[in-house]
Parts: structure tokens; sequence; C-alpha cells
């Protein structure tokens, strides 16, 4: 994977630049559409192509892992081909699911012993395997294996699990350097930098991550409950030690204030479910502020969903039109907010970008935030 | 409304016609996409548009009167304008979802009293309410208001509410010529048949209906349970009585190969929820028959979803991807299923029209019936 800087924001941390894979160029910043099971909820590949311009999205190895499971992923030939979705694709490892949605998992050296969200049954990955599934998943970036702690955890917990994490990226390392890509196209490893909220450890991690030497590398274990200014505060810290010419993915994350003000930070790659998630419930993110579209504000307002917005939901339907099928519980209120979302998600990074060439990217994230979390 | 029939089929009461609106042509035999609350469900307006080619569209009277509710669409201009949709629309009366779909209701000379399925509040529905709220619905067909029994119904109650349904029609076309359109449009006015299974109450109603002298007649009462041989009877028997130079329209059916069995019967419009329904359970219909998609011999039929449809969804997704989607119950699944079944059906009435003016329909409907019923 190659990636290369245009420019560098002189008043910030931020970049803009492009990253290349066998399926196409990224431009960073960019935000991640996440496509769990193989579908990004609610939306046809064709939209996040054409309409929201979604430039890689990310699939879910834990999700893929259970459905289809691996043996049909590789009969299609990969996820890229199952899915009808020629552009990159990022796999998570496994490592945030087991640890998000597991009732039941058990953390040893050799990996992570769980029971499956949906029948219950016993499953256990390792780096080892973790690596093993996303080669037949075949996305064009793939995730280390790792162990987070969640909030609070004690400092002897998160210093254990970032030593447990640092052992299995070695193991990834050489399990992948043993076992080739399946379908002709390289796949690149990017390591987790974790340690919790502790700044030692976070710095401990983010060196060990800096020396592996990745074409890239991530943020873990941020955002899972933590205040904003410890997110932002680690996030900066991290940065500062992670490789410039490398690109830096913070994992899960999060408001489109989180993008800007990480942005700044040295951040070009997010991923989060909030934009479809909150879709879901009616929540809109736009450039003046946040809409629930439940609310009874919008019942007779006729205007366009949203005058500022890029994608063609946002002139094809009225908010009291978006407004009238959440409240009648339509699919089709679901399906235009997340159009809606993720074109927004798309559009903040992509001015962003532009800010950050043009040169006054650090001014214009200043006055921009505010509006951003402002309540419609 | 002006209806031309272009053809009529010489070994069957098929005819291929066009009827033109204020929101434009029509080409008949056609189906109606049932649009129950402004959504045909899980589908775009554009692409009920652009690949299913959708003429018309379905909306529902005692729906929209619930939710958003008739101030609502009078605000914004009618239902084309509320929903975005340019193209005609045709409303029911009211009169079946109060039959089906209210715990309690209780019908007198006046009108039906109901309790809505949403919220049990009391409302009450009359010729004259009927056509008060699809005037400020706006569609450019409307219903009668009417009155129906299911299966079974005895011969009393099937002729006093087939002449409590003359009566109101009566009453349907007073108001309306006391209350014109409010949306410089005209609405054109549909009377309905009714008589349950009783040929001679069917005969009855089908005269005073042709007598009545409309720009379209529609069959209702039908498809609620009764033989497929009973609704093949009914229909043809009334299809026979009402004009021949004007539109018929059979309410709620059906199949697939109930439309061109009752198409042969001399039936020019259709709707019905199955399409959309059953696609949302997985069931797919195609030319070579019907598919189950949560079916396992799916799971690795990597082939396009279906080769003989018309719909961008039937090559771009595989059957093991839409079947996967259905396992997980992704969204994407009943949104692909719908587009699906909507294309197909169009498809359906846009070949069977085309044999007609061809002159083989019959032949070729014999031939075609028994493949639509196969299982996959």
């Amino acid at each position: 994977m190659k990636f290369e800087i245009q420019t560098t924001d002189t008043a910030s941390s931020a970049r803009a630049g492009t990253f290349t894979t066998a399926h196409g160029e990224v431009q960073t910043p960019i935000f991640m559409p996440v496509g769990t099971v193989a579908s990004v909820k609610a939306v046809h590949q064709h939209e996040l192509k054409e309409d929201i311009k979604a430039q890689i999205i990310l699939g879910n190895t834990y999700h893929l892992y259970l459905r289809p499971g691996t043996e049909i992923l590789e009969k299609a030939g990969g996820l890229h081909k199952f899915m009808n979705w020629d552009r990159p694709i990022l796999t998570d490892s496994g490592g945030f699911q087991v640890y998000s949605l597991s009732d039941i998992r058990k953390v040893s050296e050799e990996g992570v012993r769980f029971q499956s969200h949906i029948d219950g049954s016993y499953h256990m990955f390792s780096p080892e395997y973790s690596m093993e599934i996303q080669r037949k998943i075949g996305a064009d970036i793939i995730m280390a294996f790792d162990e987070l702690t969640g909030i609070p955890a004690t400092y002897r917990e998160a210093k254990r699990a970032m030593h447990v994490t640092h052992r299995w990226l070695e193991r990834c390392r050489t399990w992948l350097n043993e076992n080739p890509p399946l379908y002709g196209y390289d796949q690149t490893l990017f390591p987790i930098v974790q340690g919790n909220s502790f700044e030692d450890l976070r710095v401990e991690s983010a060196k060990y991550v800096a020396d592996f030497g990745a074409d890239g590398n991530a943020i873990g274990g941020l955002s899972v409950g933590e205040p904003e200014d410890v997110m932002y505060n680690i996030a900066g810290l991290v940065c500062e030690i992670l490789p410039k010419d490398k690109p830096r993915y913070l994992m899960g994350v999060g408001t489109p204030w989180n993008i800007l003000e990480n942005i700044a930070l040295g951040v070009d790659m997010f991923d989060c479910v909030m934009p479809t998630r909150n879709a879901r419930n009616g929540m809109l993110f736009t450039w003046n502020g946040v809409m629930n579209m439940k609310n009874a504000k919008w019942k007779d307002d006729f205007s366009p969903l949203d005058e500022s917005g890029t994608s063609y939901v946002d002139s094809a339907y009225s908010k009291a039109y978006v407004r009238h099928l959440f409240v009648a519980k339509e699919y089709l209120g679901k399906q235009i907010a997340s159009i809606h979302n993720l074109a927004f998600y798309l559009d903040l990074v992509r001015v962003a970008r532009q800010h950050i060439i043009a040169g006054d990217f650090n001014q214009w994230k200043e006055q921009t935030v505010p509006k951003l979390k402002q309540r419609l």
C-alpha cells in the first residue's frame, strides 16, 4: 500500500493524503461506512458508490465469520465479489466484537474463546485464525488481532491487554508471511495501538507499533465510554509518535465534530456505525446541526430534507415527508436517513480535505464544530 | 380520463389499451404497486420510476387519513407533491381497510364507524367523507366508498352490502359534483362491483355499475379467501357486463398467474401487496417460478439473482448474497427483493400487453402460467 501526503496543515497536524490499494485510491482524511455483515445497512452498493461517494467501506470479521461464514466468502472469491463492491475494503480483526458482543468470553495467551451472540455456539479467535479469516474475506486492509479493555479498567488490566496485543501482533505477521493472499492482490496489515486511557501505556504502545514498520497504523480502544477530551488527548499523543508518512486510523470514531477534531490531531481514517445507526433512529447530521426527524416541528415543513446536503435524498424528499416516514415506521425513512448521514460524513471529510489543501483547515474547523453540535 | 383500446385479443377477452390522466398516460394491462402510507415499502420513488418502471401507484385512504393525515396532505398540495411522485396515483376509498384492519367496526346506512388499528381511536367514514379525504389526497383515480363481505357470508348479508354499496355510490357522485377538485386537475371516480361469490348479485351489481356511466369500473371483494376458480368465474362474469370501452380494475389481485388469467377475462388494472409483502419474507416471483431466498439451496449459488429479470438488482446481486442478507436479517435483502418483485410484476404486464398486441396472448398465457407456478 502506497501513501502520499499532498499537504500538511501548518496550524494543526491535519494532513491531506492519498493511499492506493489493489481496488483503487482513497483520498484522506476519509470516513469508511460500516458494512457489518456484507451490507451497509439499508443502503444499496450503487448508492454508496454513486450518491454517497464512499471510497472505502469496512467489514466486520466477527460478523462475516458467523454469517455467511468463511466457506461461502472463499467460494465467492472474497467479500468484494460476494457483495459486488469493487472499491477498497478494510476489515477489523474481530477483537472489538468479541469484546463488545459476546456474553461470555475468556482471554488467554492463545486467543479469545467466546460465544456467538446469534446462537450461543462456542468459537475461538486467535491472532492466526483472525488472519486466516481475513485472508478469506480478502479486504485490502486487514487489522491485527487485539485485546481491548473498557472503561473503567485498572492500570494493571490495561497494561496486560496492551502487552498481549503486542505479542499477538508478531503472531499476525508471522502467520501472514507464511500464508500469502488468496485472491491475487496484496492485503495490508495495520497494527493497533492500545493502552486504554493511560498516557504512559499509550506512549509505549505507539512506540511499539511505530517500530513495527507497517504501511498504516491504527488507534484502538477509544470512543468506548471515556470523555471526549480524554479521547482527543490520547489520540493526539499517539499521532505524535506514529510515523508521519503512514496513514493513521482512529477506530470507531465518531460524531462529526469528533472527526474534525481528530483530523486536526493527525488522524487520516475513520469508521463508525453512528451515521447509519442514528439514521435508523431518525437522527440526521447536517452542516447546521443535528435534526431529530421524529420531532413534531417538522410535520408541515415541506422544505427539502437538507438544503446543504449533497445526496439526491436531500432535495428529493421534504422534512415533513421524512418525518412522516419515521412516525409511520416505514422502511424508506431509515433508507433515506442512512443515505443522507453517510453522504454528509463523506462530504464532511471531503470539505475538511479541501480546507487542509487550501491552508485554512484549523480556522474553518474552529468555526464549524459549534455549528455541527447545534440541535435543530 | 380518456381510455383507448389498441388491440383486443381474439382468443380471449384480453385488451391492450392506454388511459390518460392529468399526471400522464398508463398502458394497460397494468399493475399498480401499493404505496400504503405514501411509500411503496422499502423502495425509493426514483427506483419505482426508473428501474421498476411503475406507471401508476396506489395509496390507501385509510392509512393516509390516519398518518400523515389530511391536514398535512392538503398543506403539501396533495399526495403527489408530499411523496414526490409525479405520475398517476389511484387511491382506494378506505372501505377495504376498515373491513380488514379494524377490530371494531359498525356499519350503518350513514357509513362505517371504526377504531384505528394504530391507537384505538374512533373514526367514522361515510361516502361523503371518503370523497372529501380523497379530494385532499388528490389522486388521479379515486374509488367509491363500498362495503364488502368476507368469506363466508350469507346471501342475505352479501345482498344487503351490495345495495348499501350502490346507494353509497350515488352519494359519492353527489358529493363530488358539489365539491370540485382542490389542486387544479380532474379526479376520476371508479364505482365498485360487489356481491361476494353470488353470481346473481354480481350480475345485478355489474349492471348497476355499468349503468352508472363512469370512466372506469372496479371489481371489489374478490381475493378475500375464495377459491381461485370462484374468483375467475366472478371476474369473467362481471367483465362481460362492464362496458368494453372503459378500463376494468380488479382490486387486490394477486399472484402472477392470477393476473394473467384475469387479463384473459378482460381486466385492465391490478394492485396487490403480494409482490412487496412476500418480498420482505424472502419470496421472489420470476418467469421460471417462485424462489424462497431463505432456502439453503441458494447459499453458494453465485449466479445472478434472476437472469431473466429486468431490474438492476437481478444482475448486481447473486442468489447467495441475497440469501445471506435474508439469513442475517439485513434491510438490504428486503429492499432488493421488493425491487425485484415489483420489476417482475411490471414486466409481466408489459409482456402480456406485447402478446395481446402480437395476437398470441392466450396461447402464450397457457404456456406461461404453469412456469410461473413452479417452485424453484
